[in-house]
């Protein structure tokens, strides 16, 4: 199983799991380059994951699914990142979208919904498990482009009560599987909020009435993961398909171990995924290819072995890092605080995406002046993974987070045992 | 002039050819996009060139040329870089066929040349000379796929002489303006050498019998260049239309102050050019664009600082070692050696190279996601200046280069100062 | 137990143990400061490990020892690394001694030595074992200062065969307790022999006739270790102290997991120790000292908290790298060869080294001027962490190493798999 | 000339000048490792420095100096430093002092003095520049220990007046040549002043009542500096050894090319003559040593060609750095703003004292466990280079200032171009 280079201690429930993902990845490598230069997710990769019953990969057995949690995730969007970037992580975006629903399961069990919250809660969650494990893809939409310095994330696309259920507006700047997914699953905030209590949940089908895919994202890499994004314009959704119980939000992140609805370390697995491949490939390259007169490899050249010592070295350090965060996010026991880990993703996603980077410069120079082009091994890795080092945030916001998190609560303890000299 | 950002002393006359080049850069930033995305060289780029009397920048005068010299072109790859990279280094590569002329000439003033070979090689290099001062694009085809352990170029392209000229057949794997220039300056070896004794060049007009282009190569980037290369099958070269004296070719290169036949600083100039103007677009954009909450501008948030210390730092390194380069190549007299100014190169590509790459991913990360896009400012000049990395020779091989120099420099002084204590 | 930082999963048996080592750590850390500045190894602190019953640490408990392995030894190692970097080094190498108890045994039970060999290869094998369990302190006295291209350790030192015993000639250059420990554990090559099969181990008591202390060692940091070497001239051994029989040193390193004698991992765990207390003292110092003018601590200052990012990242790669070479070391059943453990540790060791160098680097800055002293906390930790960049090879090395092997590797297997093209 | 490897375009008398500090080197490097190792300025030195000339070396000859720049001062103290850096150091601030008088002399030719304090500034001025020339050291105490967020430098030392003097008090933090120099050129706010204008500079007798050292340094590097500081407990100056004028401080200021008194690029200078040294003798040590089954020379290891590689790297990069601000400081006419070449200095030490721990890095790695001492050169160079990068400011701080500045600057340009968006 390629996912164990990464989840090195799999069950057998795991290994069984991971060979359903294996089975897939010639499909996955041969569309991968067609796909990255048109700019297209290939739809019929929809059917392939159904069909190989990976839709429902981390929702559990009793709503349909395969069972998995965030481990096989990993080791999935992992093995895909060796095959197709793109498709990895448009498959993770559709598996995020189960935290819609274990998340609010966990969140009533822990008591922190009414009574006569808990139907609509328990409803909610269990379609969006359901519908995951009967085959349908669920994007996962929530990033905007309206940028404010107190918060990481802003919601401006709003819901209004209307008879029968909600009328959104608004437009979302990214998402994976615009065009392709089944349904959106949809962030949103209801009329007359302006807290997280007001952030809800819709499912808004691909094709509804008011809904339209943005200009095409020609981006850099992950070219292929139909990330457009979509404008919502008097969209109807109607009751039984949104969860807009005040206060719901907030008391599902609640239960999430890592930051956010969790889960992002299966991000880093793809990177880390297409960092392993185009280190494989460069390492291949170099061996085969020889110098016309010596007939040595080229690998063997000075240049080569330095080349290679810094990309094993990046290498390494990636799955270290995503190997460490996978621990710390599944051990049972948990043996760090939420804070902790939460502190420790803020250092890791940068220290993974920065050394998988690292490894496709490496291959970019170790490949030479012929091998830089733009689908070959090393031009699309490099551009795949210089995505990575703007997702979400870049390393050197991590290190700013981490360093405050660090000092501050260094200084509130200083202050707590002794009374601070200056006031 | 913007060339003046990178030779802060421009002389008068150099200003008065800095200001050609300066008003033709509207028409290449204007092209640029659109010829990074079809990869190809706008065609007419070379009568834009041509008319404001630039192919004839490093021409002598007196051969009907602008008079510039190694300085001039700097500034003026630059200037382009700022504008468009990939025009600026298909001009690069035309100037530098002025060399093919300049050096024979110094060659014959030093005395190398025997009396009987110095009217066929004032001939051909006065040719190269009065060509360019006239208007036509001379590229310079020289790489060839072939790698060998011994040296850094191998050069496989043969021509057999035949009755009134030479008869050539090979391929040449790289050079800018295949299909664009009007001729192929173009490296042979003839018939029974086997040494750099026996490499001549050639006049191989675009569209001669036998030249085919070989399939379009789809590069990272410097896209632009009309890159592909040429395969050469049968073709007639007459005798006037060659430099074919054995030995012309070393002769020459000991005329040169630097490596090979000089001035591929200029290269570095055209990466630095791109670098600064994915700088200053990347200011442009975080100083305008303001968080929605604060109104502050997205410059002043720490991350943004910090990315913006780290470009700044970078950007003034690249010039650094540039103009030093610069200085050491035309400082008259000279203060270096030729080894000197070799070895100083060697580190010179490399860390040019190197610091520009970083100020485009510095851009591409105050960007975020929403600007990582293929087309755009900060994905451009990171394709752009990737190609930097490895074009002629990574960073990583220069620095071993010097080592080497050093260490045995070293090594054979103590030698010859005192008898080393193991034979 | 200061210990778990680093093995975060000990067990109750383990958590025993550190317990022993955290009881001591007072009087390490009040030392630590006069053994740097004097360059001397406290010498109360062998009876101090002793009466702690840590001699034997890593001792099977059917020895007399406390039944540790490399986690705990890891643990002690660290934990005092925090408190006296020097004493934990010397600590390191006299456990290491048990190597040459333990790895004999395991190489009898493997069928390794024939019927008559076993008899005396156990003997000496348990005195090893029984003695440190006793409380005798084994130096381990292996370096010597000849270099040769093909190995990493030359052994010029000899011992020839006379009546009873064996008399012993050479030099040692490192190895820490240099007239601390009871017995220097030294090896030597007997007469007639050329190759690795000739390597004998020697209980050389400290006051034996013809053992005599080099010249003080001044080192930059690791000052306390009482590194000085020995020299050894016509030094008698009797033959039950010794372990002569041939073969019987490349035996024994077939049972190691890792490279060597193994182990090696602990020394790393001494540097991260001391990486994360230089980390604790700089957080203490900037959060506690405030500006003047505004009250605010200095660790809230940009610079600051561009500092304590980079920190705590580089201490944070530190444990990643030291924790999986510990999992590889001791899971059972292994699940990486003894190769792949080799690999790991060449990489490991400069990564963890560079990484803890860099946090003491940053502790200097944040100190700024006043605290950049030589016995202040960041001036001790910079000159004792410069040690673990030399020691044992630089990361340089490691990296190049590791690309011989990934490189030599694949051209083998596309060897085996396909003719090579070339011969 | 040494100081020609900076200054390479020397002109016939600053090679006078140059040779003068040539001669006293073998006398620095003799003395420089007792130096360091009992952290003393050899005070012997005093007497050489001034026998040869140098006190006077940048001061005017019309006031009986030599005549010297800038240009000298760095040469001078780049060659010191490749001797004894600690010398290099102080000698710096000793030279530093002379902007007390060239810096009053120039505001006074630009008029921003009255005409009744010309007089009296005039005579000040004189006195600092003809007492260097007389051979008088003149110690440079500026630096306090109290940190504010809103300066980078805090003077709390005050001066009251009392009938013909002033009674000084306070403490400085840092200051070459405590106990040394014949005056301490010492800053001191004025009764009744809480901003710049009130600063005021005064001779105080190293003898004066009340004046003390401070406790001994003992730094980790630059040891040899006599850096204890000094307490003012009132201490009587008179009228005529103070320029207590307000408003000459800033006013002087204004006349300064760079930052502050300007010249700090020529403690750059002595880090990069450290960095020379170190890097001359990791090379000589390197390839003399050799492989004892070879008789190669170790420097021939591919390790040490990466050391030496990257080494060479970043000695040169200091250089470029180095030689580019005293460019910009020193070109008549100027070509940079005062703020440009302040921007530039920023920059520039950090990267020039970054690039020369580099080199010290390499060359302990070069020399291995063995050459890890104390008092090697390896090991002196890394204590001394450390100093390098807190000094005044670590690298980190001065991006920071660029970034601000950078950012700040383009947001008021395009605030003034066109109405920001926001507010």
């Amino acid at each position: 199983m390629i996912g164990e280079r990464l989840v090195e201690d799999m069950t057998a429930d795991e290994r069984d799991r991971a060979r359903r993902v294996d089975s897939i990845l010639p499909v996955l490598r041969a569309a991968a380059d067609h796909a990255d230069t048109t700019g297209t997710f290939p739809t019929g990769h929809v059917d392939l994951l159904r069909d190989a019953g990976l839709l429902g990969l981390v929702v559990p057995e009793k709503f349909g699914g395969l069972g998995g949690g965030l481990r096989d995730l990993a080791a999935a969007t992992y093995a895909m990142g060796t095959a197709c970037p793109s498709t990895a992580l448009a498959y993770f975006f559709h598996n995020t979208s189960a935290s819609r629903g274990l998340l609010p399961l966990e969140a009533i069990d822990a008591g922190l919904f009414d009574a006569d919250e808990i139907p609509v809660v328990r409803a909610f969650a269990e379609k969006v498990l359901t519908r995951m494990a009967d085959g349908v893809w669920l994007a996962n939409f929530a990033s905007e482009s309206v940028k404010t310095e107190a918060a990481n994330i802003t919601i401006a696309t709003t819901a209004s009560k209307v008879d029968g259920g909600w009328i959104l507006n608004g437009e979302k700047s990214f998402g994976c599987a615009t065009g392709v997914a089944d349904f959106y699953l949809t962030s949103a905030v209801l009329d007359g909020h302006d807290t997280a209590d007001g952030i809800a949940t819709f499912f808004v089908p691909r094709e509804a009435p008011g809904v339209s895919v943005r200009a095409p994202w020609n981006g850099l890499g992950m070219r292929a993961t139909a990330n457009n994004g979509i404008r919502l314009t008097d969209v109807f959704i109607a009751d039984d398909e949104a969860l807009a119980v005040p206060g719901a939000f907030p008391k599902m992140l609640t239960r999430s171990r890592g930051s956010f609805v969790g889960n992002q370390l299966a991000i880093a697995a793809v990177y880390t995924g297409c960092a392993q491949n185009v280190y494989d490939e460069a390492l291949a390259a170099a061996t085969s290819k020889t110098f016309a007169d010596t007939g040595n490899p080229v690998a063997s050249s000075p240049v080569h072995q330095v080349l290679f010592g810094e990309m094993t070295r990046q290498l390494q350090t990636a799955y270290l890092w995503l190997r460490y965060q996978l621990t710390v996010e599944t051990a049972e026991p948990p043996f760090k605080s939420k804070q902790d880990v939460f502190t420790q993703w803020r250092l890791g996603k940068g220290s993974v995406t920065e050394a998988c980077f690292q490894v496709a410069l490496g291959a970019l120079k170790a490949g030479g002046t012929s091998a830089a082009s733009m689908q070959g091994s090393a031009g699309r890795a490099l551009r795949d993974l210089a995505m990575g080092l703007v997702m979400t945030f870049p390393a050197e916001r991590g290190m700013l987070e981490v360093a405050k998190i660090a000092t501050e609560a260094k200084a509130n303890e200083l202050f707590a045992t002794a009374p601070a000299e200056v006031g």
